[in-house]
C-alpha cells in the first residue's frame, strides 16, 4: 500500500483547505486573503506594480533534478525579481497550478513548502490562486503584486547616454548549473548506479535550482540614496536585457568585457564544457540579477558596493550596443535570449 | 505550402510585439502597461481586488467545439465574474499562456482577438503577461484586478439569517450546452459527414461557449442603492456556491425549488437527455451568474428587477442548507461541484 495520498482522494477543496491552513498574512495592505472570489488589498497612497510568470514542466524545469521545494521557491523568487526590477517592494502573490494526475498530495505540499518559505523570506502574502488538473505535466502561474511610492517606479525606458551600467552579483552561473545538472542526469540515465558528481559545482547548481531576487540591493540602493535611472532583471541573459534597456530608452551601450563579473566556478566549468565563458556570461539566462543604470553623479555612492559592478556606460543610440574587449576591439552585442518555441 | 505561421518563425518577442500593437489602455489607474518588468497601477484611495483563474485544454475546454475567439472571451469573462462577485469594477488583467507547438501564430491571434473584445466590453486594460511553450496543450492563466471603494467589497462571509437569497439570470444552461456539444462531437466523430444539429439549443450553446460576467447587475444594484450582504459567482453550480456562502457566513439556507430560474431550453433539453432538470439547475456549473443575499429591507428595490430572482432565504446554521419542494418536503442540498482530480 502506498503511503502517499492521491489528489483525487482529497479533492480540490480539500487540497485548498490544507494549503490555506499553513498561510499567515503579514502585509498591512492585505485586507482579505484566500477564501473569497478575490483578495482585497488596500495600497493606500502608493502605486502598485503587477507582474506574472509561468513555469511549465519540461520547458522551464525538469523534476528529475529539480526538487519540488526548490521549484516552489524559485517560482516565487523569479516573480519577486520582476517586482524588484521596478524598484518596488513585493507584497502579495497569487499562485495557480495545473497538476498532472501522477502528482500526489505530498508532492504538491512539498511545492507549497517552497512557496511558503519564499513568501516568508520575501515578506509576501499568498492571497489567492486556482488549482486544477492537467492532462500533462505541472504548470505554475504566479502573479506578484508590489508597492512603490508614487513616482519611484523605475522603468526600462528612462536611461540616458553617459549613465553608468551596473549589474548585481555575478553572471553565467545558473546557465552552467543547468549544463552540469543535465550532464549528471545523462550519466545517471546511462548508469543508475552512478552518484552525481557535483564537486566544485555547488555554486552553479544552487544558482540554477534556488535563485534569489535581489531585494537586498533594492533596499541598499534606497539607503545609499541612489535611484537607478532604468532597471531590468536578468532572466534571459545580460545581452538580451541590455538590448531591451537600450531599445526602450533610445540609447546605445558600451559594455567592457573585462568588467563582467563571474564566479571562478563559471570560468572553470565553461572551460570544462568547452564553452566560451564570455558567451555564458552574456547569454546565460536565469541569474535573476539586476541590470540597472545610474547617473554619473552617483558613482561614488556605489563604486565600493561589494555586490554591484559597473560594467559599462550608456551611449548615443547611433553607437549601437557594443562589447569592448581587453584588446581594444569592439563587437556588436547580439541577444540570443531563450526561444521557447 | 501552409498559409499559417509557425510560432517558432515569429518567436516569443515577435509574438508579444504583435499582440502589444493591438492593445489600447483605457483605465485611468493604468500608469504603465505591457512592456516593462511589471505594470504600474495607481488605484488612489480605492481598495483593489485580485483574482486568478486557470483554464487548461482538455480539462476546461475542448477546441474541437470551442472556437479560440470564444475561448479568449470566456477566459476574461470568468475572471471578471470573480471581480463582480466582490462588488468591484474590473480594471486590469494579465494573461499568461503556455502554448503547444501545434498552434500557429494565427490561432494565438484568434485567441487574443477574443481577449481583446472582452477587454473592450468589460473596459479592462490588458497590462501584462507571459508567453511560453508547452509540451502538451494550451494553458491560459488570467489574473484580474478591480477597484472598489473602501468598505464596499462584498464578501462571502457576511450574510445573516433572514437575508433574502437572490440569483441573477437563469441556471443550468451552460451545463446542458456542454452536454449538447459533446453529443454533437460524438456524432461527428462517428460520421464526419454529419453537420451538428443545434436547433432549439442555441441559448444553451451560447451560455457554454460565451458566458458573460454580470457587471450589468453590479451597476444596477448600485443605482438601486442595494448593497448585497454577501455574494459569490456561480462557477461550480448553485448548490456548491450556496454551501460556500452558508459555511463562510455561519448560516443555513432554505431554497425554494419552484423559484429556481431556468430557460425553457434547459427544461426541454434536460428531458431529452433524461436528466433531472433540478439537478442540472442546482449542480450544473459555468453559468457565471451571481448568487447574493440582501437584507429583507431591500426587498421592494429588487423584487421587480427582470434579471434578479429571489430563490430563498438564509436561516440559522442549525437548520442546514435545504431545498423545499413544491409538495412541501425539504431535502438537504449536497454540493456536487466539479472535481477535476
Amino acid at each position: 500500500m502506498s503511503e502517499y495520498t492521491a489528489l483525487s482522494d482529497l479533492g480540490e477543496f480539500g487540497l485548498i483547505r490544507r494549503i490555506q491552513n499553513t498561510i499567515k498574512l503579514e502585509q498591512k495592505s492585505t485586507v482579505v486573503g484566500i477564501g473569497d472570489d478575490a483578495a482585497v488589498l488596500e495600497p493606500g497612497e502608493k502605486n502598485i506594480v503587477v507582474s506574472t510568470d509561468m513555469l511549465v514542466e519540461g520547458v522551464h524545469f525538469d523534476l528529475s533534478f529539480c526538487p519540488l521545494r526548490h521549484l516552489g521557491y524559485k517560482a516565487v523568487a523569479v516573480n519577486v525579481s520582476d517586482i524588484a526590477a521596478m524598484n518596488a517592494l513585493p507584497t502579495q502573490i497569487t499562485v495557480s497550478l495545473a497538476i498532472g494526475s501522477r502528482y500526489t498530495v505530498e508532492a504538491i505540499e512539498e511545492l507549497y513548502d517552497g512557496i511558503r518559505i519564499a513568501c516568508e523570506n520575501y515578506k509576501v502574502d499568498l492571497v489567492g490562486g486556482d488549482t486544477t488538473s492537467s492532462n500533462a505535466g505541472l504548470v505554475i502561474s504566479i502573479t506578484a503584486i508590489g508597492e512603490v511610492a508614487k513616482g519611484e517606479a523605475v522603468l526600462r525606458s528612462t536611461a540616458q547616454p553617459n549613465d553608468l551600467i551596473c549589474v548585481t552579483g555575478d553572471l553565467g552561473a545558473a546557465y552552467l548549473g543547468l549544463q552540469v545538472l543535465e550532464r549528471e542526469k545523462q550519466v545517471f540515465m546511462d548508469n543508475p548506479e552512478m552518484q552525481p558528481d557535483l564537486q566544485d559545482k555547488e555554486y552553479l547548481v544552487q544558482r540554477q535550482l534556488k535563485p534569489e531576487a535581489r531585494m537586498d540591493v533594492i533596499h541598499e540602493l534606497k539607503e545609499l540614496g541612489v535611484k537607478p535611472t532604468a532597471m531590468i532583471d536578468i532572466s534571459d541573459g545580460l545581452a538580451s536585457e541590455i538590448m531591451h534597456l537600450c531599445a526602450q530608452s533610445g540609447t546605445g551601450a558600451a559594455i567592457y568585457q573585462d568588467k563582467l563579473p563571474a564566479d571562478q566556478q563559471v570560468l572553470n566549468t565553461a572551460e570544462e564544457f568547452r564553452l566560451d565563458p564570455v558567451t555564458c556570461i552574456l547569454n546565460g539566462g536565469e541569474d535573476y540579477e539586476l541590470l540597472f543604470t545610474v547617473n554619473l553623479a552617483d558613482l561614488n555612492k556605489i563604486r565600493n558596493h561589494p555586490d554591484i559592478t559597473i560594467i559599462g556606460k550608456m551611449t548615443e543610440a547611433s553607437e549601437g550596443v557594443r562589447l569592448a574587449t581587453p584588446s581594444g576591439n569592439t563587437f556588436p552585442i547580439k541577444a540570443q535570449g531563450w526561444t521557447h518555441f
